[in-house]
């Protein structure tokens, strides 16, 4: 970030630099699972779908928990280029899987794993269309999934009245583009950032994940402070949109 | 089928032995494939969408033809029962290699290869939502998004003037249901029917597929033919739904 | 099929349109399998063995019935060109899995699962050499070699009395090759077929799979129907033959 | 082996100690491999056959010299228990993949892979039925499957006169059971073998693989020494065996 | 971090909040590698060793540029309980997969991928024994394995003058245990941690990587600070021991 | 061999023909094994781990006796070329599966398996550097690993006093290089040799593997015998520097 950085000239697609794409969230849009969603930011368009199961991975058995994971893929033809599918890899597809690991660590982060018994809850995120973010997008769908799931389970009389959420979850990408901090960056902006920055923060405004990587030149203490500050804002108005979906956290 | 069967008594939904569900064809529905289309038909949700590549495998290389092919997944909460990703089995997915060799087989019969060089053009189908019939919508929408990814490339110029698409091609079940023989079985109607059948034909009416199936006692050859019947009325009203969409063959 | 089809005119190996390749059935080819059979069947040769192991898949436990499944493989120069193993390819074996789906689909048509109890009979179809019409041979050895494994447990003791086999079972290949339907296409007329379909018929005469595919141009009604009249003088040949090895189903 | 071993005692199935079991060379057994045969050697029944194929593996490529390799595997109900088909393992057939290096590597020493160009020859050797010995009798009818394909080479002009075969060359096993040293151990001989050893030698009595293994305990010097004459009084008779089926070395 | 802790209490091995245990780099370890070194940080024990070969990925090819990449992988009996070998899993490790993609991107950030041409260094690391901070201890390993290789490469006329370094580059881990920032968390620390994080710095005092996790409760923006500086202090010593095996960088 | 092979000629690295190279073994080398070696032979560098686990693979359960086997690789660096891991390759390391074999195999040979209870022992030889010989420095380190595990199991009063281990094991190659029989052969003399042999033998000198590969010319039976000869020899040796490091078995 250098100090000549026009802070006010538009980004590509017109927004000011602290702006999100336009997010919107549409509830139980599959008919089969416990919870789902359909996430549309941008041009991103991702289904999120919450499984609830009896039973834990056996590392877990006996120990009176539950568990929370997620799967994450793209369909094929939701990127410009055709992306192979993963059934179709003669090895596995490192960033998938490094994206689903993170999907999962941070929803567990706002769960307590003791307050639904030996269940095991599966988020499926799925990308329909790619624009940027879709793991940003996945993380901020599949806590809408599971907390809908969740007031299913209650509603049906399935589990308890002990909350098992304990605050909302959202995540948003920042990053620095021709040496400037944004927010949200879109796939042209993501494929042209210095550095690129997914963080995660509970509806309280503290930290789950903060995952900093400098894709061309390291970034300094100044610009690691500016990025943060544009995370925080972003998430404000993400978990303002999950309330309006989600509601009260039972 | 006996000769008591209630041949006017309505089905589980409503519908007549000889009626479709409600089929929507929703064009271009994914921003980057060459050609594609959302299908609902009844509770059944699938997008198809085609992609050109250059090239053909490696047995075809020099012969101056294309080819075309297909792959099919469900997503995992496209069912009631959550489905586990093909890339996570620890064997491959058998009904979903035969589906998917079906619906390439099927479209490469209204194909000429030889008019559009060396060019591989992948269908993929991958279903949202299922409620039995999940391969004849497959097959039916991949040769609308083949139909409109032709069309694109035409417009484009990147392909000459020489017919690729030979006729319309479509795809719907039939089947044996408390002995009576029923079109477009949905996902309960398919779970009891003592036969199931697809059949896959063209705008002129012929046969591309047939592939009956005694699922419980085995047929005569008068259902056979009551069943044939019945698929040939739904062919019609599909190819006429697939015509608004794409018009006509170039 | 054109009207100036010279019905007469003799195949390419001299045989009639209606004519069946001479098949043979060598019953308990293997020592140790508790039913099996070398079919010879024109230039084809395949060992079809059942076995017979306690339990059932995962899915059916505790339903008090029993599984029949099959698996098919080739030797690898059973055909002209050496055919690679499928251990050691890098993708399924898409052909094979979809005949010994349809193997043990058929197979299990005339069987009743609730007479054996919780036990699987896995029927081995393993292809010494080819010509044409392997998936029908296998199919119609698989009933030998099942017939005659539940006739060894029965006079062991080890089953009721109570019918498992509820008729007999058999397939046969037909097609249309230069314009012509005829019977039993072996490994040089099926590379040469407008239409190929695969009947799998019982004793009674009723169907269990009808399978046709145009590999060339769509068949038309009349043509279907002249192929099902083929393919039911070829099954009850067959039939004959599983009789006279076989005998009285127990 | 204990001085008190009677030595005349019959074995199980009545053989001497230093007796094969019968051994037949079905010649070109299969229609379509370059050279194959059918082996019955007491209750085993092998085939092996021999693919010429253009080329060579990668580490060889334009080194002006051929490869020779092998592939074994066992037919699901060779053997009295079902054996899983190696592609439905979750991990490799570590006893099938030692088995066909064994073959491999045994018949590259009496081929000269200068002499026939960039081909590799492929083995197959396929176990119908097994009886204890199932690798040495693949070793003994690979040896003729090549000699055969070789012999069909050079009738059709498509290599040279440069001879490519060194020597002859068969296997057999030798074993200590109940204390005694004995020659051709059958399945149940093996099982109760406390030493267990397979050789390979030539037609001119070279040693080309010994592999003798304690099964039970360690074996002695003078045991090693008695069974190395064992195994060269059998492979002595199978040479004698394969030179009436393959003739002269050409 | 709450107030009430107790910041000059020891740590469970006697350290202070912010010091490191002892790290030794024991440079050309092993014979082979172009470069390779030992580390010994604490109770941790990482054999890193960089490979040179010509030619890039598919991806690459012919963009006139080099490319780094990395392996990592810990021995079976390099913790308390055995870990089962990679090649032996069903599916693929998930985190040794992170791992090796954030040590290959966090090297990259200092090279200067043009200045080497189409070759590809690839960094083996395999943990010999682990005691939390592996991945720190492989990424500061896999500098100094690579400068090693640089400088034999240059020194053998290889490669040309032009700096391929552009800065050194170490990692550490930090993290808040028992309500208190430390440095370089081992084992046991790891994993009572409330939270932890990895950072991964240039020796000009920049960030290449910040990937902070909430174990247990979300962290504050102030924790944040504290732990970022912690990390600083930390990734100036190890700086300076690379310095000393290194020399300057050419 | 021939006779006028000069058997007083020195070899490559100035060893006698029946001279093995320096044997180093380092005890207890890993923190967390139960019983572990470094085994250090010319520049071979391999560590033996030993890990004792509850339970036995299913087709010993319920049998009352223990299991012990053996994994063996090598560290990608451990050669002059790098060696691509068993995890990253699309077929199984067959030369992998073979040692292992091999070590288990031998180690078993001197176990008592009824003496631990259902125990499975489980060594891993994983191979820092190699340079020929590196499965028999994992046999002969195998079974160093293996009696130490053994004493700290029974210190710990964990198992009873019968003894578990029958005698001393180690294993060394013995060769023809150049027409000469020379014993331990490093990298360079295996690559010439003509033929290769391991054998594997106890404290008492009796036999437990020999395998013997002709890589060139047949070998004849007196130049066995002067293998059979030089592998004692070094046996010996082996032994002794065995009974320094684990002392008296219990």
């Amino acid at each position: 970030m250098t100090d000549q950085a026009p802070a006010t000239l538009p980004r590509i697609d017109g927004r000011a630099p602290n702006r999100l794409r336009p997010v919107r969230l549409v509830p139980d849009y599959l008919r089969f699972a416990e919870g789902s969603v359909l996430v549309e930011w941008g041009n991103n368009r991702v289904i999120c779908a919450a499984t609830v199961e009896n039973g834990v991975p056996g590392w877990l058995i006996g120990q009176g928990q539950g568990w929370v994971t997620a799967e994450y893929a793209m369909l094929p033809r939701s990127s410009k280029q055709r992306i192979m599918r993963d059934a179709n890899r003669n090895k596995p597809n490192s960033r998938g899987i490094e994206i689903q690991r993170l999907i999962g660590r941070s929803i567990r982060s706002v769960v307590d794993l003791k307050a639904f018994g030996e269940r095991t809850i599966l988020i499926d995120c799925d990308v329909l269309e790619a624009d940027g973010g879709t793991r940003t997008a996945s993380i901020t769908g599949a806590f809408v999934a599971l907390a809908l799931a969740i007031r299913k389970l209650r509603e049906a009389g399935q589990i308890g009245k002990k909350p098992i959420l304990t605050d909302y979850l959202a995540a948003v990408s920042v990053g620095i583009v021709e040496g400037r901090p944004v927010l949200d960056l879109d796939y042209l902006e993501d494929s042209q950032a210095e550095t690129d920055m997914n963080v995660v923060m509970t509806g309280a405004g503290k930290y789950v994940e903060v995952q900093g990587t400098a894709e061309g030149a390291p970034f300094s203490a100044k610009e690691l402070q500016a990025l943060l500050a544009l995370a925080g804002e972003g998430i404000g108005q993400l978990i303002a949109a999950q309330k309006e979906v989600v509601g009260e956290l039972g």
